[in-house]
């Protein structure tokens, strides 16, 4: 086997589509978001093909506007723990919000997942920009927190979360029948952090897993989100138009996590993509068209109002520029609303560019499989990436993805051939993390 | 096939055993309660004898003296969801409690298992008897809420949770691609629910399921238990020494349920047996004396004192009577302890007698394949149950029953040679819950 750096690849699982209107597309189950034979069979095709993981992306709150694929979907750690189950080595990461949830029960729930899987589970934390989301929880928070605020207690949840991950030393569990002794008390550890939105004593009822604990991904790309990332997490997801981006901001959060006193090899930049693959560029071409004319300019106005606080874009001329906002959208999703601003006025687009575009973006990963196959290889060794997170509207784009472009990235020794470990930290190439209470040991490392 | 009403029977699935010293057993894998091909052989062996369902047992708050299983286990939600993907028939019931947790995160979570399941799942509705619990989660709630109010939250929250599983009526997904209609407006419902712990706008980001909604579970055996399964539950899991007692219960159950204006039928009462069987009543009392002997005095103590808020009895002399109490236990584990007291205090129990006999109760259970069964029938025909959920320290004894004592029952056309429908709710027997908003219909019920 070759010591070369191979490029990482997941793929979102998204049932009916991450585009407003490509379930109408002749190829998409109409049922998929709902359909445990279609996630089942997308998943054992990733395996297949040797991807890193799967990911499921998620949100807490629906109204009569929102992307078909949200309005009836599984849940993230129900669905990754079904998927443990009908598969061995691929990984299985998912997004869940720090915002409205207990620390105890999601560390538990993704280190059971952790166990079921024998060490494949991940993490995407996020902090749920959409503002009525509380109106769904309004019993624990009264109303959605800032943007600061989130991720002040995003920092400290996962914190928690990381501490309750070592309430068992990794040989705390002796199991010896004949003494009856089940474990070692020393090894034993309660967490009683007392912080100032959480107070968990612990410990937790599951023990360490096969990789130790589950893999962080963390999605944001504000400032507050990079310095989270740069700290806590084993990955990043993120999205970038250009090549020039993507390594602007792979330079930055691999920086700030040398600044926290990181290994930056130790954290990966996954940026998402969406590939486009034809035998030809016009074939690439006519597939892009077909996804982008199922969009009326009516849902790509509503799916543009999701990103700013569900703002109604239909009051405004569609052909004249992009409307001047003010702060609209800062408490959501800020880093992605910024950008669509900053776009509009450099390029000077209109409201309905600016919306078509927001609905179906056209990438630079479309084209014939070399031409898709040397843009990864050019954000990858130009260190834009350290592989990418695909999603496809289309499950026939994967399909294509994974015959077409996968063989020539394999061929160019950019990407595996076969698993190298059980576990998705092992196949991420991370370090096994060592639990905090372990002391007075001879590191070999 | 015979229009004879038949017996339910599920069977609880807990890794090294229910029992503190099980584990020590030869037959038990010592890491069972963390090993998913354990969990996969034991929920497909059930599903083979046509079992209704198997259930979860859960709890939120550990010590060094927990019970071995429940140090170091799967988290119900997740194990329940990983075995739907290896089963096809059998049913799926876990314990959440509704003191800790968020009513859209976990009824949109049973509806994910109901969904993946295709329509599978049951929910058994706990309120955390033990005290310690809110450490784990002082965030939200800063005392451990005393047993009357845990009972409102948890009658809230269901209200909460049946109404979020409402929030799309059962033909709301048109998915005509040709019209772009992905659902129908009117059949989408915001709960809006403003109650004295909750406040939840909804709708939930899930549909309805194959059976409608998750079979409701619920515990409890307190005045305040009873009252909330006879309005809400779907099944009642409970556990009585003594046919008189079962008797009684089921009658009181039955009523309650009849008092709030319920068809009894269906409100399904299945207590709680751990049949121990034995090709002669030697063979059986030898396997009952086999796990008896496993347990050491303190261990026993140590077990009575969980029920007891953690009460530490090893001040007290073995051989006295058992000691006097007063409201210790009211607060927790009420019936259970309320029971233990009276009994004691009934038949004149030394507390070495109390201890030993609540780590390992002798049941009614033991003996012949024919004698269990005949106990079996006794118990249906007279009306002190309507199925059993059965549980086993041992993992063969699961199988001498289903080898032993599930064709005599079968015989006696007691139990199922094939499962009826492909839900639990149809397997159960149970009438599909119609939807809330459904309104001007012709009802033909």
């Amino acid at each position: 086997m070759s010591n070369k750096k191979q490029l990482k690849l997941g793929t979102i699982i998204h049932g009916v589509g991450g585009n407003i209107a490509a379930w109408r597309h002749p190829e998409v189950l109409t049922d998929a978001s709902v359909n445990f034979d279609f996630y089942k069979e997308q998943a054992q095709k990733s395996e297949k093909a040797k991807f890193d993981f799967i990911f499921i992306a998620d949100g807490l709150h629906i109204n009569d506007k929102s992307l078909p694929h949200f309005l009836n979907r599984f849940e993230p750690l129900t669905i990754l723990s079904a998927l443990a189950a009908v598969t061995s080595h691929i990984g299985l990461a998912g997004t869940v919000s720090t915002s409205y949830s207990e620390p105890f029960n999601i560390a538990r729930q993704f280190s059971s997942v952790d166990h079921i899987s024998k060490g494949r589970a991940g993490w995407n934390v996020v902090t749920s920009p959409l503002e009525k989301t509380s109106l769904n929880f309004s019993k624990t928070i009264e109303e959605h927190p800032d943007h600061a605020k989130r991720y002040r207690i995003a920092a400290e949840y996962l914190e928690v979360a990381k501490g309750l991950w070592d309430s068992w030393g990794d040989d705390a569990f002796i199991r010896d029948k004949d003494s009856g002794v089940f474990f070692d008390p020393e090894k034993l550890h309660q967490l009683n952090h007392k912080g100032e939105f959480f107070s968990v004593q612990g410990p937790l009822n599951i023990g360490r897993s096969k990789q130790g604990r589950p893999i962080i991904f963390q999605a944001g790309s504000s400032e507050a989100g990079k310095d989270l990332a740069a700290r806590e997490a084993d990955a990043v997801f993120t999205g970038h138009p250009t090549l020039e981006e993507a390594k602007k901001f792979y330079h930055d959060v691999k920086n700030r996590a040398a600044a926290f006193g990181r290994n930056p090899d130790e954290i990966l930049i996954l940026p998402g993509i969406e590939p486009i693959v034809g035998r030809t560029e016009e074939e690439a071409e006519q597939k892009y068209q077909e996804i982008a004319n199922l969009v009326s300019i009516e849902q790509a106005l509503n799916y543009l109002g999701r990103f700013f606080e569900h703002h109604d874009f239909s009051q405004y001329p569609l052909d004249e520029p992009f409307p001047e906002l003010g702060d609209l959208g800062s408490n959501s999703f800020k880093s992605g609303t910024d950008r669509i601003k900053q776009e509009a006025r450099e390029q000077k687009l209109t409201l309905r560019q600016v919306a078509l575009q927001s609905a179906t973006p056209r990438t630079p990963f479309i084209g014939t499989p070399e031409k898709v196959a040397d843009r990864i290889q050019e954000w990858f060794d130009s260190k834009g990436a350290d592989g990418f997170i695909i999603h496809f509207n289309v499950p026939s784009h994967l399909s294509s993805f994974i015959d077409h472009v996968v063989p020539i990235l394999q061929e160019r020794n950019l990407f595996r051939k076969e698993y190298e470990a059980e576990t998705l930290r092992g196949n991420l190439g991370l370090p096994y993390p060592e639990n905090r209470y372990v002391k007075n040991t001879i590191k070999t490392r």
